[in-house]
């Protein structure tokens, strides 16, 4: 564009004709900057044994999350987001590869997750998020909980990550006589770490999320300059539940209530860091949990809101989740029902680094970032629901089979359902009305997809069952 | 104030000045205009048989709510909000009185309604909230389901409605084959009315929820230069389910879904036709349901979200309900944990329109409005949950405690507790953990507080009862 001819058709408007170029300069080099130049960064938050119904803007009456409810007005509200596992080392593995636990063996047929007497971690093969977005030149860092594997060559630093500030494992796992397990396990003392240093042991529980949050913070400052991938898995709400004195008892809800609030205002703290650092625009901000409540903790345990069931199980309640994505000016305002898990936020984040997804392996997950735009669209039409090393549920659109279920978390056996369950989730999302005998079409097409599925998965051996078994007698 | 000493000090500024004085005489204007010449209108939307969980800002999946999220996002959200009853004409009798149905026979032993076999409706004694705000010079207008008598002395433009558009009563009191009820009920067609006209019956009802919401506008329109009272009491998600033809089909939860996409729809034409003439800021519109969700019906009703139990119960799920209160500029958006009831919307209408309640009766309600600017005010500590004539349960704060039960609507007998059952319900939404024999000082003085409540309820004889028996055989 030349002025000399917008001189000669507007002569008396040149100054206002300067702005409007000077703006348009102004906005086309931001544009270049951030969605060439500069990849966005990845913010993942991940809650521990949160349940669909414990924030506000799911309906939950007594916890107050004005920070996540806000986020949620701001950006993408889930109500159909899975997890790839209903306890949490499946469900984390699952996060950050991108694939099926199944697929490289953190399963067990005793649904376990890692213990501190495990010898083993994430297979050293699979590519974790931190490392796909190292490759596109990301900084990388965890602040929480890792428990993808607590000996040398399992940890944080060894897959990809830059830094890590957390446990290793859940926060339960200490010593006896704190620890939940009866009989009490003989549990080491649980190491609070920075990087591959232990920096405590049995660190004051009540300090953590405050601790994630400034160690998060200190990421951010640290890295804004440059693209970075902040994987922010937090200690709570799982079991023992503590909370810093600035929420303890503050909490209609109780305990419970003052842990997730405390959550909530990290997650604010978060969004203030991004803002001041005028980062938000250029940050894409993801809020879920590693699976569903842990209902046999009874009021220390969180709600699956309308849902059936928790932790452990494949009912809805124990993998579908609150999911809420934040990204001001490129995600717009809104709900999505749109089905989505755990997996598709690898394959979205690697995409938006303009990374491609490995073409090795099988993957699991697809790109969310349609919704951005347009939350109809529909990205994904099936979720299978693995229960340790076994497919319990699938799910194609609406329909949901079960073939196996299991209630509580600890100590009941399986059921197996021959002809299987199968529920309408989108008018029936309780799980009430078993329509099996109504519609075999529906059950057969489901069985041809999972034996398709299944055709795929190749076996491989268990790494949670690499375990010093003399520890749980 | 006199411009001549400002002129003196600013001269330079006087242009300025002036424009600062003509804005803060304006803005004084507006507001005497409003709060002292013109009290606000009162709209009050009150769905049927709507749970707490079927809107998506209380975390419904797959019934898209975007109007009633919104205005929950501009207005405030109550997530412990109680109607009198848990079923039709006590919970609406209840809402137009400010007075626990018990108090003027409202209430049956048989959990009964009004039947188009019954003889009476509400009493004439009862100063219904469109009586008391037509004292205030309101115009009052229903659209909707009335279900407070259809006998001609018990009519709406009976009890203080200017004008009627509407059912008398429930949209399944239809001729036999369509009723539900087995064995068939001889019921009369079902009328549709204009006033005390029958404009014509067995309606298509399909077109119910579009008919309101013309009839709605209509009369915004017709009284936009006076204060208005309108009651907009839908007859959906009431079975049987009908959806116009821009909805049915179109909601991914079935028909209920489709039915309250419309009725979602509905209140947004209603916020919007106040927009449009300038009254949104002197109207408090209020949207809630009159009980909770009819889980018989299966598919068809709706869900109490994490609340257990739904219509015709006292748990949780059959009483607390959804509800917003919406008034721009005047009700700082936001939610509230306090306690609320349907009866303390007549105090507060009431006492918005300038007048006072009634001092010769008991009077149920209390003053929402200090909610309006501090969400966090207790405005009450109690509610009492009679199922028919009988106080089934009774909460103060946190404490609820149940002295009888009953679980489905239909054909199940109410079991009796003794000890009673206690839940702690802002750590126990779900009512899952019976406390009693931890806290018997809890149920000592929940019954003395009963007790009290009892001493000051006189017996009066039951309209419900008052009935052609034999159309029930």
């Amino acid at each position: 564009m030349s002025l000399t001819p917008l001189r000669q058709v507007f002569p008396w408007r040149i100054p206002f004709a300067y702005c409007l170029l000077a703006l348009f300069l102004a906005s086309c080099q931001t544009t270049t900057s951030t969605s060439e130049e500069r990849p966005p960064n990845i913010v993942i938050i991940f809650a521990d044994d949160m349940g669909y119904g414990d924030l506000g803007t799911y309906g939950n009456p007594t916890i107050r999350t004005p920070q996540l409810d806000q986020m949620a007005e701001e950006g993408l509200k889930f109500f159909q987001f899975y997890t790839g596992a209903s306890v949490c080392t499946p469900s984390r593995a699952a996060l950050l590869t991108g694939r099926l636990p199944i697929r490289y063996g953190m399963v067990s047929d005793r649904i376990r997750v890692l213990f501190p007497f495990s010898y083993k971690g994430l297979p050293e093969e699979e590519i974790t998020l931190a490392e796909a977005l190292k490759a596109q030149n990301y900084a990388t860092g965890i602040v929480g909980k890792w428990h993808l594997g607590h000996l040398p060559p399992y940890l944080p630093l060894k897959n990809g990550f830059d830094s890590f500030y957390g446990l290793p494992y859940s926060n339960d796992m200490i010593p006896t006589p704190d620890a939940k397990w009866a009989p009490p396990r003989k549990y080491p003392p649980l190491p609070l770490m920075d990087g591959d240093k232990v920096l405590e042991t049995n660190p004051d529980q009540r300090l953590l999320t405050k601790k994630y949050t400034e160690k998060a913070i200190d990421f951010i400052e640290e890295h804004k300059n440059e693209p970075f991938f902040l994987y922010m898995p937090h200690s709570f709400p799982h079991v023992p539940l503590f909370a810093s004195s600035d929420f303890e008892g503050k909490s209609s809800r109780g305990l419970y209530g003052d842990v997730v609030e405390e959550l909530d205002w990290s997650v604010g703290e978060v969004l203030k860091a991004l803002k001041a650092r005028g980062l938000a625009e250029n940050t894409l901000v993801i809020f879920t949990s590693d699976n569903g409540p842990w209902l046999t903790e009874k009021q220390e345990g969180g709600s699956a809101g309308l849902l059936h069931q928790g932790k452990g199980s494949t009912w809805e309640g124990g993998m579908r989740e609150p999911m809420i994505a934040w990204w001001p000016d490129k995600i717009a305002p809104g709900t999505t029902q749109s089905l989505a898990t755990t997996m598709d936020i690898y394959a979205t984040a690697v995409s938006l680094a303009g990374g491609s997804l490995p073409t090795d392996r099988e993957m699991d997950g697809v790109d969310l970032s349609p919704l951005f735009n347009d939350p109809t669209a529909e990205i994904r039409d099936e979720v299978i629901y693995y229960l340790g090393a076994q497919v319990f549920a699938i799910r194609k659109g609406p329909w949901k089979m079960h073939l196996k279920t299991l209630n509580p978390y600890i100590g009941e056996q399986a059921v197996a359902h021959d002809p299987p369950l199968l529920y309408q989730l989108e008018h029936d999302p309780s799980e009430r009305f078993n329509l099996a005998e109504n519609h075999p079409e529906v059950i057969a097409e489901l069985k041809a997809i999972l034996a398709q599925h299944q055709s795929g998965v190749k076996p491989v051996q268990s790494v949670l069952d690499d375990i010093d078994e003399s520890y749980f007698e």
